[in-house]
């Protein structure tokens, strides 16, 4: 085996992360399906490979597993280039903040809102009323920096906006309206142009 | 000023993570003492210097600031030099992962539930039973790493031994029995050890 191979459920955000990376770094990869509604996560031969049952997971060329869809993205950019790391100690500490804020106060409550209206059908009524909440609380947050700077982390794309946008630009499927939050949409556009994300594709 | 400073909470985890990060690395700083219960880290003081609103919050002796625990270690180790975050990219990447996994696998369950139990007396039957489910499945996923390493990303201390240890050595307060997965007593005194940890202090 000489390429990467990434273990991926195409409707998720965090496995779009990993491949938009490999993508936007010309990393040649092989892209598994996996369904993690059907239980694929959890079959003997993926537990082998991440005993934690999650996707995204990159395995590398000599068959050494990495899972977490941020540290994948991290791993990317140090190891194949790019400006989706800053090399300044600082700045590369700022990508890491949005990225643990990202997974900590945005994502359980954005995506996984998404994922219930969307893919489990829940009604409104049978959501949890802090999913809302607290999701309209992490837009507003982004809102506030992109005020400041172009890029969640600065002035340049890094792997803060990679991991921010997987969520963000689906947020309306979980019933939020980014047009509330100033800069949102411009923000979302400006990324997908710079990762070449085709806005027609199956979100 | 030319220290660090250092806003925490003495009760949060979180905050001690970048305590005892400092500590081990003989890193010279200012401990501001914040109450979350009491609002500390929503007044207008404290959200200018983080809008998060979150603790702990290292601020550099320029003035700049970073939040988010494992991003503030992260950089710390980064910095100050020592063992904590491995040169090798593939190393580093697993401490990564297992920060990452610690954030959103293993935090919002073992310290929340602990929160909510110790801090706020909840009884038992008044807690989202997924607390205890998903607090459990975390560690025994830790234990199985443990069956295979003696430290979480293997052979030595890194910055994700810091953060794991930081709500599993108190996982106890949360109903937890760290007993029923075999090595994480072991592992819990190991890096209390090895970081110079009180374990005579209040928890």
């Amino acid at each position: 085996m000489t390429k990467y191979r990434i273990y991926g459920d195409r409707r998720s955000g965090n496995c779009l992360k990993a491949r938009w990376t490999a993508e936007f770094l010309n990393i040649s990869y092989e892209w598994v399906d996996i369904d993690v509604v059907k239980g694929d996560t959890h079959t003997e031969e993926f537990l082998a490979l991440n005993p934690s049952g999650q996707v995204p997971l990159l395995v590398l060329p000599d068959g050494r597993a990495l899972s977490q869809s941020n540290a994948i993205i991290l791993y990317l950019a140090a190891v194949h280039g790019g400006p989706l790391a800053p090399a300044d100690p600082f700045e590369r500490a700022k990508v890491h903040e949005w990225l643990f804020w990202e997974q900590y106060s945005h994502e359980p409550y954005i995506a996984v809102r998404r994922y219930q209206k969307a893919f489990l059908g829940k009604r409104d009524e049978d959501l949890d009323p802090r999913l809302l909440a607290n999701g309209r609380r992490a837009l507003a947050r982004m809102a506030l920096q992109l005020g400041a700077t172009p890029y969640i982390a600065g002035e340049r794309l890094t792997a803060a906006d990679i991991a921010l946008l997987a969520y963000t630009r689906v947020a309306h499927e979980g019933g939020f309206d980014v047009e509330e939050f100033p800069g949102l949409s411009r923000w979302i556009a400006r990324v997908e142009r710079d990762l070449g994300i085709d806005v027609r594709e199956a979100a």
